[in-house]
């Protein structure tokens, strides 16, 4: 057993994507302790600074330990107790994913479906609460698996009408597309560190309003889930009664969330979401050069994950594989019924450059060519070149 | 908002402990995706190292996207659903959380308690057994809380003639003291990367054999927990059926655990736990100069993890303080009704070395002085130096 040195890869697939030198050398920065008064300063700011980009000032937000899909599990084993009733938006694999595990928890789980690669209709999802009522409606923001983008506006005032907890899957949005908390009176929000905001895989930006927790804090039972439990995580985080031992906290991992906050905020959380619509329209432009459609309608385009569909008679696998081979360059495929169909291709975060798109344009297009699709790289290059971040 | 540089601290309280900068940089190369075939072929490697570390060849080993606490809850989860019953050992922190945990998953949970800082007695243990029956029998190795260690073995033998299956709680212990998942026949076994490893917090190593997996194909119920439901996991770390998409690994925590591993196969396992016996015992005769006493009697004493007595008269908080201020060096305090009452020193993977038991005799040394103890500091490392690993 040996050293592992991974090859240099260009991340262009849904997620992780490129983290910088600057963010790989922060997190590589002496491990100090959990309870170090140094350590408690930076769990400090974290907070902080997790709140500007939730845009949350109201929200307690905090990094959970674990995957995106953590941020999921502590929104519903946290809201949902037995006898509870949630509605769950489906168009997608994340979708499907919150009501099997609002399902565990012993909820109602009441399934609204849409087309894979269609946004969520708020008046399907109102009709389902009219009838059925419920204590929690879920959604994803931006669903990964499909490319599509649904406004979560609608969406969050349809659950305050009708006296429902909001839950909005942010794992793909935050730092790429604008996440809103406060606008959008949302109550529970998650993301993942590995997409928009340009730091490893590993944690879960958290954030949960007043309402959730006051809804916490009315459960008759205590949360299935203890590592996630918010009453315990939120006081290791220190909440109002001081700080009480939980979990040891991923200290490194901490280190480069915060060091891809910190460059965020230098760039301003502003212009990441323009350079984010930028290289899309860019990389949009060049693929159009190569009769590459999308699988999303224009509307609900997500800039940072594009989603299209695999031209007829190229094998979509062996063009990845090339890719992968010739340029080092990751992209992903379909998911479930989408697989084989698309690919999906990230400009998130630190893989949302100029450099990116014309990279991606160029193996695509040799890949294409390498299966006797006549292509010009040069056209799809030039068509791009305008509207680049 | 400014970047985080920590300060250089010696780490020597219950974990986490000094990471070497080998484990630091490998953990900060670039970051690739977690289909790559690079990474599956790190994964693969990854599973393998675990079973050696665990001396379990037949247990399927996967280290769990999360902290330590997250192999409890994986095992628990998993393991028992309403219905069941499960026997759950308690002398520390760890024990009372697991018995928690099981409640939570709906289980009948019979505890059978011990006064902290003395082992687990397998003879109460098996009079549990043999009252109720139970699925499960739980318990820790290595209590991080008090420093007492619990000889797995005999418990696991009580556990398979009753029909339970043994989970062991091997956090603090994998890689300081043996490890023997074959030899004791124990069912689920997890533990945390920042203890004796020497890997940054964030990692669960978890193990789990044949009867465990049985147990979990044949659940009435899906586990209330889906991140960490082991069928799901598993098959993402390449089970019987293939790879199947259930999150994304935190690559470059992976990276670290990897390297972690590597360093101690070079060094010999077996000699490496030599190493945290013989520092443990330096420390010891060191300490005995200052007329400081260990919580645990000296059979079930952890060398990894010293639970000492503070002396009467002794301010123990400003004692760990000014070690910090003058020294940069962190030892722990006691938890719950142990709360001021002892020091936690822990010797763990790269803070078990001459280095850190001479630092840490001089800087304690040094504070008890301060406080007007009169203490021969040259007389503890005297004591310490011939015993030294």
């Amino acid at each position: 057993m040996q050293s592992f040195y991974p090859p240099q890869r260009v991340l262009m697939g849904p997620g992780p994507s490129d983290v910088s030198s600057r963010v790989l050398m922060a997190s590589a920065r002496p491990t100090i302790g959990h309870l170090d008064p140094a350590f408690i300063a930076l769990m400090e700011e974290t907070k902080t600074a997790l709140q500007r980009v939730f845009k949350a000032p109201d929200h307690a937000c905090i990094p959970l330990p674990g995957p995106g899909t953590s941020g999921m599990e502590a929104a519903i084993a946290n809201l949902l107790e037995p006898g509870d009733t949630a509605v769950v938006a489906i168009n997608g694999v994340f979708g499907t994913r919150m009501a099997d595990m609002a399902e565990r928890q012993g909820a109602e789980v009441v399934r609204v479906e849409f087309p894979w690669g269609e946004p969520v209709d708020p008046q399907k999802v109102e009709a389902a609460l009219w009838a059925r009522g419920a204590k929690v409606l879920a959604f994803v923001h931006a669903e990964t698996s499909t490319g599509a983008m649904t406004d979560p506006a609608p969406l969050c005032a349809v659950a305050r009408e009708h006296g429902a907890l909001s839950i909005v899957d942010c794992v793909t949005s935050l730092g790429g597309i604008d996440v809103d908390a406060a606008g959008w009176d949302a109550d529970v929000l998650y993301s993942g560190t590995q997409k928009c905001l340009g730091a490893p895989p590993g944690l879960a930006p958290f954030a949960m309003g007043k309402r959730a927790m006051e809804a916490i804090k009315n459960r008759k039972t205590k949360s299935r889930n203890w590592l996630y439990d918010l009453s315990l995580l939120m006081s290791y985080w220190g909440g109002e009664g001081g700080r009480a031992y939980h979990h040891t906290a991923p200290i490194n991992a901490i280190y480069g969330l915060h060091e891809a906050l910190v460059s965020l905020f230098e760039e301003g959380l502003d212009n990441a979401i323009v350079r984010h619509r930028k290289n899309h329209e860019a990389l949009a432009a060049g693929l159009a050069t190569y009769g590459i459609e999308y699988q999303v309608a224009k509307p609900y385009r997500l800039p940072q994950l594009n989603a299209v569909k695999v031209p007829e008679g190229i094998d979509e696998a062996a063009v990845r594989q090339r890719m992968l081979d010739q340029f080092d360059l990751e992209i992903g495929g379909g998911l479930g019924p989408l697989k084989g169909q698309i690919w999906r291709i990230g400009l998130m975060g630190a893989s949302s450059t100029p450099r990116h798109v014309r990279l991606c344009l160029t193996a695509l297009g040799e890949a294409l060519d390498h299966q006797g699709r006549k292509v010009s790289i040069v056209d799809a290059l030039d068509a791009a070149e305008p509207l680049l971040g």
